[in-house]
């Protein structure tokens, strides 16, 4: 039997920590017998929690102090240091684990996160990626709340990392990657974007199909297996689509508790319901991934319970299994030689990256046609 | 009886016209008995759609031109001095018609309205707004894609325009009025959102209630009557809950279907399920307000047929009948005002708006906590 995968999990991060987090395990235990926990946290809380059966694959790491919703992340970084929180991202930083997965407090995980496991190199912004259900199957989307302002550069970086993220998760071989705009046209949107679908057009790595630009109801329609935005726009894109599907589900729940023929009619066709309820159930997209750190960090909803913590626990699995950050740091470094390439021989490979003329300004005629033909 | 309340109708804007924009007069008609339609277009095709009982509460005014979907705005605007859509606009400026409908090309319509109405005093940028759908009822959503980068002032402006066309249209005597962005605490986001809520806080007028930060999912929870955004994110979010909307029915769809027992299940509950769907018809949706320009300027979706294009004419109908313009026209004037006031006063009244500091910065740690801590 090969060695055990080790993880560290912050068994004191979310709502329903840490009984949901080692409540998870058992779950997780069955989908991936090859792992090891590493549970950082209050032992007088977590070990009494922690059945008989799963002692062997559990071994608890007590820390004082635990970090806390409230805590602003500049705050965490400088009180946190003996938090679970930072402890758990620690053992990846040290070696000890291959990957961290906690619930808590998001600006803290990632301030933290990125202090201790530093970005990989060619990396300038880590960003949070995470798979959603389309019509077509999976895609996924980022950056969904790491980076408010990027600039064409970080648009690039986050496509590479999002195309070797779908190739790892979904297993696809040439990752289709859009830029999520407000037209499909060229003209359309900012300059920023304009700018990085040039880059991506001249420099994507072979391994990625790049679609240009795609529109907000692209993403749920799955037109593309990589939807690439900032953080800004990712992050109200993700939370529109959640109270989206939440207004659909109560229109629906008052709809059929509205006639005695529709109370019979939901009761025959609960099976059908209760499948479409599990499609779209956000446990099974729980696990964002912190994508771009030297580092499996893997950030569950901190609002879920003990079934969505070991989806997120799986994500970890997956991302160390098909040695992700290895695969990030080689397209990164692909993506450096092909720029300085074309900007050695600009004559034969068309004009370098750097003197992209792009049409039209913010405020010049040909942005505002972008803009208003958005509708 | 009193005078006709006239509207300009573009009669060749959209995929199924001019038919479907004759068809919808049948529709406004009942609804509005006492409205005149101006209809612009190519009298050839017109006239023999225009039915015998219809005929008297329109007037036809044939154009040679029609501007096309793939026609840029600033072509438009160059090239399309004699097409409906030009002189429909026209018709409002000149006085003849109290508003103009088109389910034309977006920009150009934008582009036109702009150039030939020009914009009401104070407002620097019209912004185009929406009702939606909501768990609590409806809401106002704003700018949907007229400017893809805002300022502080924009949205400021988009704040008070959003907030008189919710008195409008709901009926509502204080509208609630949130800064769409990626978390409620007043850190989150960028400098430009928290320099407009400030702005807002210090300067809003008294018929509004501003609420500070909503998240994407508090669209569709009502949490707000009028939600203010940059035209690139609202476009994005909007097509965002269009294509969640999709999704979710088609998962519906597939899985009514998958069953005979769920089969049966559908053909009881169809008539909740019809409820439903009625109320998340995008036609009942339809009619986007281009708003802060010197005329009533409605956009209908270029795709829609009669019913949906008969709500446009709709929309109209109400922000004519509402005065909306004037009331706009008052709040910016008091909006200057109260800002000279505070300008004039700033150890009585606080700080004045343009001496505001603001925390963070979007390089330095506390910006970096307010986008990390979105999830």
């Amino acid at each position: 039997m090969s060695a055990p995968l080790v993880l560290a999990l912050d068994a004191m991060g979310g709502d329903f920590a840490p009984k949901m987090v080692v409540k998870s395990i058992k779950i997780a235990r069955k989908r991936y017998p090859n792992v090891h926990y590493l549970l950082f946290g209050d032992e007088a809380k977590i070990r009494p929690l922690l059945k008989k059966k799963l002692r062997p694959y559990c071994t608890i790491r007590h820390t004082p102090d635990a970090v806390t919703n409230d805590d602003k992340p500049s705050q965490a970084v400088r009180q946190g240091r003996n938090s679970s929180m930072w402890l758990a991202i620690k053992a990846v930083k040290d070696g000890e684990a291959a990957g961290i997965v906690s619930a808590g407090n998001t600006g803290a995980l990632m301030a933290m996160a990125k202090l201790i496991l530093r970005t990989l190199p060619g990396v300038n912004r880590p960003a949070i990626a995470t798979l959603l259900p389309t019509i077509r199957g999976e895609s996924v989307m980022l950056d969904l709340g790491a980076n408010a302002e990027c600039d064409a550069n970080n648009l690039v970086e986050f496509a590479i990392m999002g195309e070797v993220f779908a190739r790892s998760l979904l297993g696809l071989d040439r990752p289709t990657v859009g830029l999520l705009n407000i037209g499909s046209e060229d003209l359309k949107g900012t300059d920023t974007l304009r700018l990085a679908s040039q880059m991506l057009r001249d420099n994507a790595p072979e391994s990625m199909e790049f679609k240009g630009f795609v529109e907000g109801n692209d993403i749920g329609a799955g037109a593309v297996d990589v939807v690439v935005t900032d953080g800004f726009t990712g992050n109200v894109a993700l939370k529109t689509a959640e109270g989206t599907a939440k207004l659909y589900s109560t229109f629906l729940k008052s709809a059929f508790e509205a006639s005695f023929l529709a109370k019979i009619g939901y009761l025959l066709a609960k099976g059908a319901m209760d499948r479409v309820k599990k499609r779209t159930d956000p446990r099974r997209y729980n696990g964002a991934m912190f994508i771009g750190l030297n580092g499996i960090c893997v950030k569950s909803h901190g609002g879920t319970d003990h079934v969505g913590f070991a989806n997120a626990i799986g994500v970890a699995v997956d991302l160390v299994s098909n040695e992700l950050n290895e695969k990030i740091k080689e397209e990164c470094r692909h993506l450096g030689e092909r720029v300085q390439q074309r900007a050695a021989a600009p004559a034969e490979a068309g004009q370098p990256v750097d003197a992209v003329v792009l049409p039209g300004s913010p405020t010049g005629p040909a942005a505002s046609d972008g803009a208003a033909q958005a509708l």
